[in-house]
């Protein structure tokens, strides 16, 4: 990294304007830098005509409850290459890399400005039919591509070594299975909730179940995972959605990815009885959420196995028998990775704008009691359920 | 490998005195080279006065079924990482890396000429009373301490990458998981049990089975293995043991090496019912075998949980709740890859001196088809069985 410099506007355009054909020859460019600063800056280049880029650069540190750590810019690395690989796998549904620089440790990618973050678009409870369909196809094919059924154990091994990712696989490890089951100073609380937070920090049949989704996280590298599959690194319009923000990837479960994703829509689900007063809007988004998340399930599960049955390239997994066992701990971790991302969103550092956006503190702590109490169930539970339609039982029957 | 050279006598006296001072500067050396030339030359270096010391160089290539095919020398590095690294955490039981050279992929390391091969020694129907305890210390500690219980997710990553060992793997994932459960050309059948291996060929709940294994042979990371655990990687004599040929480490499911040694041992209990014409004799050796089974296993768990209660540095990992589920999982995994092990060395292409030395085809298929037999139940009820004395009866029980 020794020629690493933090961008300018002026670099990000040179970079932007190098590395890509769109601008043409005489274009007048114009760059606005609009990340959150905390861990990448992030510029808009655009022309006179109206076409532009993103160009995303790694900041080498991280910015975390008010102190700052090294992180290391290898994280573009990582990003770029699970986005190109995702890319080659759902064209369709992945943001497009053009050009990727290690020593500047910056991406140049596709500008999806017609495109509005998922996670907004949920709070402000607009809704997408397109939504389940599309990112269960983004599921099923990056993470079945990517699995033993279709990569020899020499190619999963070459790809697994260079995607590791040791340093962001250690933040989820604490934030996700460590910090919300005990007294940590990094965990946010509502104070209305403290007492069901503090349940959790006792909970030991809970903390077993925890136990197995860590060690599973750490050691099941089933597939190449984007790590971070909340509602903020979706993007999405009236047709289609793009996945973003790929920088956490790595070998992991498979359950991890679509269980994030799932407990995204369930947080959406349970934010709006804070966030929508009237109750036939409420219910009627609540409805479409549900419908959303079923949908998801359904057709991930489908698909996957429309590809095991026609794409295994491993003649040991070919079995059926093993198949339908392996679908059903796919939906067990699912459950499960879906319970402790309800449960770290609600009590642990990093919240949702789906509850923070509710004003009221006593209604907020409606909805996270409700997500903390889902959360545990899901875990506890993942085992026994064995339909996407008992979740959706589990989910009505919330006290 | 630009100045790889294949080893002379005199390149591997020379190599041995320059990375030891074991001979001093007069010594007058000597050396034979007395490997099986398949895949690696291996040398005893000797001076005047008896010290010695051994030379291994792995080839190009490896020979098998009269063919040779390349593979990497870099193997060596992996067996001297491995064997460097599990000797740190059990040096009694481990053998002594004195020296690594990449370019000329060599290892000099300690000559145990004063031990005996395990698995002729048990052909012979010799005894060792400290052979359990001694290997459970070198499980249970090598395991232990490379698993994510003692090792950070960044540490355990580091090594793990260091350690893919795709083309080694490749080799166990054909031959032990794929081969003995389809009609390869390769495997090698006694004709009088080839009506038994045929019906393996076409089991598909078996095939489920040994498909979930496969997968976690692949994908489940656990700890740094030995990798290729059988009774010809382990020197012994009456006082200690100690295990060599560690090219085939890698980080993978912990059951995997116990469950490998425990099934070396129940082969050769198998096999003394042809190689032991003596009613008397033949049973008091098989009593021994189950005595050391027994204890091995016990002896491995009750040091495995000590590790956890005093050792474990990974907080969420700490739960009790999960820690004897964890154990039971190892224990249901050791049961499934001994039943790997028992059918791939009946039926796969390397077979045991345990069953080949019975000269009669007849007395070898009775022994050969009990290991089938044994095989298919510890892999189809690993998940029944919970106590190493199950095992016991289960053998007992054989027609």
């Amino acid at each position: 990294m020794a020629g690493y410099q933090t961008f300018t506007t002026e670099d990000a355009m040179r970079f932007a304007d190098e590395h890509s054909g769109l601008f043409g020859d005489h274009s007048k460019l114009s760059c606005e830098e609009f990340g959150d600063g905390n861990l990448n800056l992030v510029f808009r280049v655009e022309n006179d005509k109206g076409s532009s880029l993103i160009v995303k650069q790694a900041l080498p540190y991280a910015r975390c409850v008010g102190e700052s750590w090294p992180l290391t810019t290898d994280r573009a690395r990582i990003e770029a290459e699970v986005l190109i690989t995702h890319c080659k796998l759902c064209p369709d549904h992945t943001v497009e890399v053009l050009h990727y620089d290690a020593e500047q440790a910056a991406i140049l990618m596709e500008d999806l400005k017609d495109y509005r973050i998922l996670r907004s678009e949920l709070v402000a409870a607009k809704q997408f039919e397109h939504l389940a369909p599309q990112l269960a196809a983004y599921l099923a094919n990056t993470l079945y591509y990517t699995s033993d059924f279709a990569l020899t154990g020499p190619n999963k091994k070459q790809q697994l070594g260079r995607l590791l990712n040791p340093e962001l696989c250690l933040i989820t490890e604490d934030l996700f299975f460590t910090d919300p089951y005990c007294n940590h100073e990094r965990n946010n609380i509502n104070i209305e909730i403290r007492n069901d937070a503090q349940q959790l920090w006792h909970d030991e049949t809970l903390h077993a179940e925890v136990a197995q989704l860590k060690a599973d996280f750490l050691s099941k590298p089933q597939a190449l995972l984007h790590g971070d599959m909340h509602s903020g690194s979706i993007f999405i319009n009236d047709d289609n959605c793009k996945v973003i923000d790929a920088e956490f990837g790595f070998y992991g479960p498979i359950g991890f990815d679509v269980g994030s994703l799932v407990a995204n829509l369930l947080l959406n689900y349970l934010g709006h009885f804070g966030l929508t007063a009237d109750t036939a809007a409420r219910e009627q988004h609540q409805s479409y959420l549900l419908s959303q998340i079923e949908t998801l399930w359904q057709q991930f599960a489908e698909q996957f196995k429309q590809l095991l049955s026609n794409e295994c390239r491993e003649p040991t997994l070919q079995n059926n028998l093993y198949q339908q066992r392996f679908m059903q701990q796919i939906f067990t971790d699912t459950l499960g990775y879906a319970g402790c991302e309800l449960i770290r969103r609600t009590v642990g550092l990093a919240h949702v704008a789906d509850f923070e956006h509710i004003t009221d503190s006593t209604q907020r702590a409606h909805s996270e009691r409700k997500a903390l109490q889902l959360g545990r169930e899901l875990i506890m539970q993942r085992h026994e359920l064995s339909s996407i339609n008992q979740l959706i039982t589990l989910l009505r029957y919330l006290k």
